[in-house]
């Protein structure tokens, strides 16, 4: 059976950086806070949007840290531990069961060209190595490698894997896991990242979503998710409506792509809202500015999050 | 606003091949009446499913006619004018509009390298040519090219293009669509056409779904037409997860790949449910045999269309 | 051992269009003219670089019909029959033998996804409908499959396949084709596609090179062909750089892509050089304008080819 | 003037593990030491071939250390600093820079997505962070994006880069960069990493190569140089040919993809040769076993280096 504690809505924390690109701890402080008090149910620290690729592991830890110390015990706190292969990812592993979190999230590995033979072992050792629930994170666009459906049905129903965080873009891959996983008493816990599509996940039964827009504004998705359990799908579908027009934050910036674009609209989002202090991104990547942070405000403006 | 000739179940229409490959046209008869009877809201044909890259000219307007004919006016009839460039889309679609079609269907241009300038032109000049409803047909894993979306809302509100039928496999990018469209006043027609997702692809606002398993099994289409009609999700969703599961039949075969698995799939389980005559298949792909047709039979069982 | 005929410079011709997109027969006359004066080894018609896939099956004949008349006999003719799958490959290899040319060639299918059983059939196919050598070509660019080596080497044993024309960009995949081939007697026919390249393909034991560059300078090529079967190598080398340096007029052009940028700038060089009337492009593509044409007479003039 | 400490031929070295996956320091020291003594003209550590993705920061260290210790100045050695984004691979470059080597190689960024701004910045940041030179890695297949020509040449030319290590699987932008850089007067070193055509690139104007089979004989790659510096191009192809038919130990590997096939076969002739004391791989990758090692021992055979 699916793990209840990690059900519901799990936004990706961003992460606050000073001007000279410091962990701003206020600030994060503050946003941490904000999802919480909106009745999110957890969170997912050091994913992609947590820039975790860009962290040196000091840093990597001092964002953990700050996580556990800030939530103290009130949702779970499910910890990426990216890295291109095995070794390190359960260096990151150990790391993160020593400060706390409640689970670890790894992806395929990758750089170095795998087999299924390859991913499935690679989730193996990390289970191996740690004693913390273990969530695979299918994210094709990332680490080129789709993660197949049989594969995290057959590590789940081993114990190996827990639940997936799926940013697969692949709908018909997602629906056949469901569907497979029910069949199977749902020994997974089937997360969807996709932020503008969480209605059609729920209705096909996802266990919630994990959606980096909440970073920005994390009630609807509270929202949605409870008006998912009382099967009123007709707000589900609605208040997905207004979150797909808030996520164009993320489409508006011109001659910007990938990481610079999505998490740092989300960022300049989120500064323009109060919520963090700057819009300062981690090398190599620029923070986003002049037309692209007034193209931002525009459609914060038009989902009545600014005047 | 969109074409309300255009909305509901379209089934892309499988082509039934005799035993030495030509048309089976009792077979075809017996396969089209069968979805009219069944409540589909029309029929698209000479798409990816119905093997037009795989036919002579001469075959396509064989397949076209048999379809006019035998629909006679019950639904509208959408014709695929599938080819690489924008001349021999043209020919197909004056051939299509002499024939008597209600619309057709045309991808980006392919096999040469397009930019978005000359996909817009492909789709300009088609509608220059003939007076049909357009449709756009979105299959980068064929034509190799995502149709961009703020492209085909601005085709859209000029009426070059009537409607989109989207296999793009990108949820996101589908659901900013609908959004986009919803917004201007719903100057495009979107039809998905995932089999698995039309849940999902409803309750976010689609006008309706092109599900090649429908030439299996229509009837659950139409079912979950009417349920989202009604607003009953629940339904809507469940009869999802039966026809998730019938879709097996195209993964269960081993050892064989795109098209051969999918359409060889419909075949073989349409053959196994007497609907058509063989599993014949066009050149150079090898019809389903042994294993592959028990293991589709066995997903027909579990699905109680076989005893 | 790999058919003497085939040997040589093969430049895949350009298609001359009037402004009206008809055939410019006289500009079409002067560029094969000048080719074979300049003593290439034989013609490779309807290719990419022909805009086979942007013509209706009676423009295809025209190009045949005219290529061969000119031709005369005076090099052989190889033709493409580029379409989407077999049965279309096959009209159009009958409509070539019947005009008498000197050997097809094929790609692997595409459009409709293929496995390699798809892609060994379909020359299987093709080579039995019709009684003219036939050449594989490999360009995944295009048909987004790669000609598996062994399968190329396999059927040019069994006689299926007598030569591969390689656009393939895969330096490595085709040393070791050429080294498996040596050390079978050379029953393939083995000619890059690759204008920039072609000296270390013929260091590599290379039967042959068809560069589309040799439109617009076809001496270099002979010269350069001639030098390599003298052993001269510098020579092979030197020629090279200038025809890497000339080639740059595919690169310049801006805000285009693909086919409008390639043979785009062929054709703009040509009427430049006084070759051809126009730089038509065929629907959807636009002719380059402007600025490019200045920056295309700009790296003719540092080739020496306008003042 | 391209850096003639960075000429001609550097073996990106194999790193030889034990049973239990220490460093077998004494394989390690026989391995270089061989290559060393055929003549090699540098090394290249901590590259795909090293392992370095699969690798702790402990064990990059202690690599580097052994390598800086055996070859105690007799050849330039330079040091991958690969890792997924800046602040890491500026790490990396620090250490690599206090154990003494002679030079540094990096790719673009990778995981999160990133333009050629990201890039560009990314090689601006490291040159800046260490008083090494600085060369790009140019390998798509693991890090799924193309370094621009022109980028490269920029940087070479503002002296920001030093050289290029290409792995590009693109003769064509290869070739052009070789041309370009010519033009300017050589200020990259352009080394090709493609084991298989280092005849062309050397005959297109390479500085040298990068070969992994350098692992398994390093001689001939040695002579082919000389040859190549002698302007004896028919010893150069002929060479070639040589190694190209030794390089199928890595092709004929059945079951086994990417870096377990490739590396695996190294380790595995190594082995069989008595340079190193097992095939083991890191995790999560599993040795050659079986039929894999017959396969390999028998091409190791046809290639005289095995009775």
């Amino acid at each position: 059976m699916a793990d209840t504690r990690f059900r519901g809505v799990f936004p990706p924390t961003v992460t606050p950086l000073t001007e000279d690109r410091e962990l701003d701890v206020a600030s994060f402080e503050r946003s941490l806070n904000r999802m919480i008090d909106a009745g999110v149910h957890g969170l997912f620290v050091l994913g992609s949007t947590s820039e975790v690729v860009f962290s040196t592991d000091q840093r990597r830890r001092e964002i953990l840290e700050t996580v556990v110390r800030v939530v103290d015990g009130r949702v779970p706190v499910l910890a990426g531990v990216i890295d291109m292969q095995t070794e390190r990812m359960i260096e990151h592993a150990k790391v993160a069961q020593s400060i706390g979190v409640d689970g670890i999230v790894a992806t395929a590995p990758f750089y170095a060209i795998a087999g299924t033979a390859e991913i499935e072992a690679n989730f193996r050792y990390i289970h191996d190595a740690v004693d913390l629930p273990l969530f695979a994170y299918d994210i094709p666009v990332c680490v080129h490698k789709k993660l197949p459906g049989d594969l995290l049905l057959k590590l789940g129903m081993e114990g190996v894997l827990t639940g997936v965080k799926d940013s697969s873009g692949d709908d018909v891959g997602f629906r056949f896991l469901l569907e497979m996983n029910h069949k199977e008493g749902n020994p997974l816990n089937i997360l969807t990242g996709h932020e503008v599509v969480v209605d059609g996940a729920y209705l096909g039964g996802a266990d919630g979503a994990v959606p980096g827009l909440a970073n920005v504004y994390p009630d609807p998705y509270v929202q949605q998710w409870d008006a998912a359990q009382a099967g009123d799908w007709g707000k589900v579908a609605s208040i997905q409506n207004y979150l797909a027009d808030l996520m164009r934050i993320t489409v508006v910036p011109k001659g910007v792509v990938g990481f610079g674009a999505g998490v740092g609209a989300f960022k300049t989002a989120m500064k323009e809202l109060g919520i963090i202090s700057t819009n300062q991104m981690p090398r190599p990547v620029a923070r986003l500015e002049g037309d692209n942070i007034k193209a931002i405000r525009q459609v914060l403006a038009e989902s009545n999050l600014l005047s």
